[in-house]
């Protein structure tokens, strides 16, 4: 809470009366681009950094994007002062200690009622932590996801909030019109629920993300390697595709990509790109939460574990010699293949598989939901990432509609629109598959998505006798098909009696 | 630490000298077996439990067993002063809040020396904790993984004791006579390391167990849905497996289970055995883990995974409704197939699947001693998990010598006799899991494993495309294959340029 006031801050209060309606600190390019987003769209808006610098390379932005109402601080005192009350600031600085160090250096001077909003992309439980202790100082708190890159914070992003329903209202019409605004679906931003919920949300989102960037990485890969598409014929594959079923995003950047001549050297820069996949952590969390709620979500596991196997390169430079000098040679690698056929083959499997990827990443949110009693509206979800976000697609239309027709929908698969889709496509996605397999290209994401439809889609899985081997050894008891009740057998008795 | 000695006390301990060499405490069966194997190895022990009829039940099996040397206690202060000094106590209890709860009652009454070992599934940093709030007393403390189910138990377990090496080598004698006994490799029992090492290399042996478990039930799932065989062809399958390569616990008790007929009605009981099949926690962990270590372990995470969908069934069974009625149509399911040469390269995809959820798993443990200082040996781990424990097969000779060649292996796939195995194996691997896939079978272990080595051996991945969506939308930068350093494209620029 703040000290007595000095004169000089009555000052500024009683004269100098606040001008901005929110605040922002954290100004690398994300914190940046949002302030300037918001400032654009007519909020005034009052920002800080602890780097000084950075505040003047904003104002100065602020000046030349169209003297938009931003204003810079160079200490936080006078920041939160210069804000209405009761005061929003917005942090956009990284995750964890930062966020931490910044609730601190701030919420000396705020009052209550006012409102602190992490933008990051923090660990729903930090978030919860976060709300909880800001609560006993009579202060509200919200952690938001936001999504959409550089790009997507400066002009319009997909906003996750969650936290504060009370602080959500009283900044919803800045984010109305902060968010990416899509025709016919409205501004991407809703109230995702309580405690970290936006957090989480955000972060399956970016699980989402992973499996689609996968998917479209062994679409490429399949096209190349057994294909031998020219980076001129992927880029034509891609810009059609993103006229069709699989318009998005990330299908349109991967066009471009296709397109792009290296300033280095001959050729093209994607084929000069080391193949080695960074990664930030909130993939790695999504996998950890399915694991903890008992959601299987193989597409997404396996596109992060295609992210590990690409940091080993020096081992698997290594490993190729091995195999070489070991006789080992691709089945099929000169088998001729119809060009046309194949790539409708792989747009038809990458579709496929994406079901299967969002499947997992909403039935995974569900769960959660369910736990912590979030109450999340999976549709709406569905809606507000149309725009804005890096999943943006025309895919998430048909996503929010299976949800409009059954909101309690046990598995995006079972909807008829989508089961339909798919069962129209299982043999292109399990010739690419194969293909693959024959060629030693590996399609971890699409054979793992086919492999979760083919046991998501039978009454009947070989479990029966993964449970009886439990039963044989641990005595972890079995039900059966045909009573109800729980029953152990002595197998291994009964097996050498037998033997006799 | 105990209280000044009552004149009860005095006596017990002046005229009633300790008896026992050692002291358990946890009497479920786990524990009463474990009990009376010690016993029987002629180390009198003294036995507790917090339920004192399990108490008189294990006393009674002494006796019954050939009067082993086995004393029940109804109390704690009796059981702990009936062990002669440095008192040496195994837990048998469930993990978490009751192992607190037992190292609270029972430290009560130990001294300074004394060792507590934790015999349970703990995750391991609950070990790290609890041996270094024992060490504030002057206590010693282990935390030992123990394999083999009851009859390992019983008989002769693997045990994986990790902690305090003073407390190890002062049970040593107790532990290499108590372990399995492998012909040619000595007792299955080895001081793995520090701190929570030991309850780790367990989690990890069950991640193992998990993804054997799970090859086995795809091998079972090819061999009868596609291949037709009766179970009286699938035991005898499974026995002829037993006798090559494959030779192991778990394909020998499946041997035993299709032999079983159901005591409730016609027919064979595995087949009225629910498909649904339980789990514990240690699978999850191994998995989380591996997430967090940046580890990619493809065949474990899809055998969690095919428990978390077994255990949809209602879900399931109207999944294959929805399909059905959608048009779904197995695409070879009539297809004939040569039944000798099917079991041939289900026998062939089974052992190269198996080498690659071994790798992971190893590969899980070498990075975690990494990360802590452990130091584990990975052959010895091999070694003492070739008698007692769940996964023990003569597959583990293979292992162990692969560290012996290269103690530094960066993968078993490339030691050259695994490789060689391989590249013998990668038709007939491909030939299943295509045959499968064209089946509409899920094998997900076996094709994630596949997935898995056709990454693992390439030196050029499609992850080139993932970095550059990633410098384009997040500006994350890329490394190049022709220079160092780290480099960032304004793709999006560049592209709308060259549109122009």
């Amino acid at each position: 809470m703040r000290a007595v006031s000095s004169s000089w801050v009555w000052f500024v209060e009683k004269v100098m009366a606040p001008v901005s309606r929110i605040g922002l600190s954290g100004l690398a390019v994300m914190g940046q681009n949002l302030a300037l987003n918001i400032a654009e769209k007519g909020f005034p808006i009052s920002v800080y950094n602890r780097t000084t610098s950075k505040v003047d390379e904003t104002v100065e932005r602020a000046k030349q994007e169209g003297n938009l109402p931003l204003y810079g601080f160079h200490d936080p005192e006078s920041f939160v002062n210069s804000i209405q009350k009761p005061r929003v600031i917005i942090m956009l600085v990284k995750a964890g200690a930062p966020v931490d160090q910044t609730i601190k250096t701030l919420s000396g001077y705020l009052e209550k009622g006012d409102c602190i909003i992490d933008g990051g992309n923090e660990w729903y439980e930090n978030t919860e932590r976060r709300e909880k202790a800001m609560a006993e100082l009579g202060l509200l708190y919200l952690g938001m996801g936001v999504s959409g890159g550089e790009e997507g914070a400066r002009h319009g992003p997909s906003l996750m909030p969650g936290g504060s329903f009370e602080a959500y209202k009283y900044i919803e019409d800045i984010l109305l019109k902060v968010a990416a605004q899509v025709p016919d679906s409205g501004p991407c931003v809703t109230y995702i629920g309580k405690g970290g919920s936006g957090n989480f949300v955000k972060m399956v989102h970016n699980g989402i993300e992973y499996g689609d960037m996968q998917l479209i990485a062994e679409a490429y890969d399949v096209l190349k390697s057994v294909g031998k598409l020219s980076n001129e014929e992927l880029r034509n594959v891609f810009s059609e595709w993103n006229k069709g079923e699989l318009l998005s995003f990330l299908i349109e950047i991967t066009a471009d990509i296709f397109s792009i001549k290296d300033d280095k050297g001959d050729g093209f820069l994607v084929d000069k790109v080391l193949d080695k996949t960074g990664m930030k952590g909130t993939g790695k969390w999504t996998v950890q939460q399915a694991a903890d709620l008992s959601v299987a979500a193989p597409t997404i596991a396996s596109s992060l574990d295609a992210r590990f196997l690409s940091g080993l390169k020096e081992e698997r430079v290594e490993a190729a010699k091995v195999f070489k000098s070991s006789g080992f040679e691709n089945v099929l690698s000169d088998q001729t293949v119809d060009k046309k056929k194949l790539i409708d083959d792989v747009r038809q499997a990458l579709y496929a598989s994406k079901i299967c990827s969002y499947a997992q990443g909403m039935n995974l949110i569900r769960a959660k939901s369910i736990e912590k009693g979030w109450d999340l509206k999976l549709g709406e979800l569905a809606r507000i990432w149309k725009g804005g976000c890096i999943i943006r697609a025309i895919f998430l239309d048909r996503i929010k509609k299976a949800y409009d027709r059954n909101a309690d929908l046990a598995n995006l698969l079972v909807d008829p629109e989508f089961a339909k889709e798919i069962v129209e496509r299982q043999s292109a996605w399990r010739r690419v598959v194969c293909l693959a397999i024959n060629s030693g290209i590996s399609t971890p994401g699409m054979s793992s998505s086919l492999a979760y439809f083919d046991s998501y889609r039978r009454d009947r899985l070989p479990a029966n006798l993964v449970q009886a081997q439990r039963d044989y050894f641990g005595a972890h008891t079995y039900e059966r098909i045909d009573t109800t009740g729980s029953f152990h057998t002595e197998w291994f008795k009964i097996a050498q009696q037998s033997k006799i």
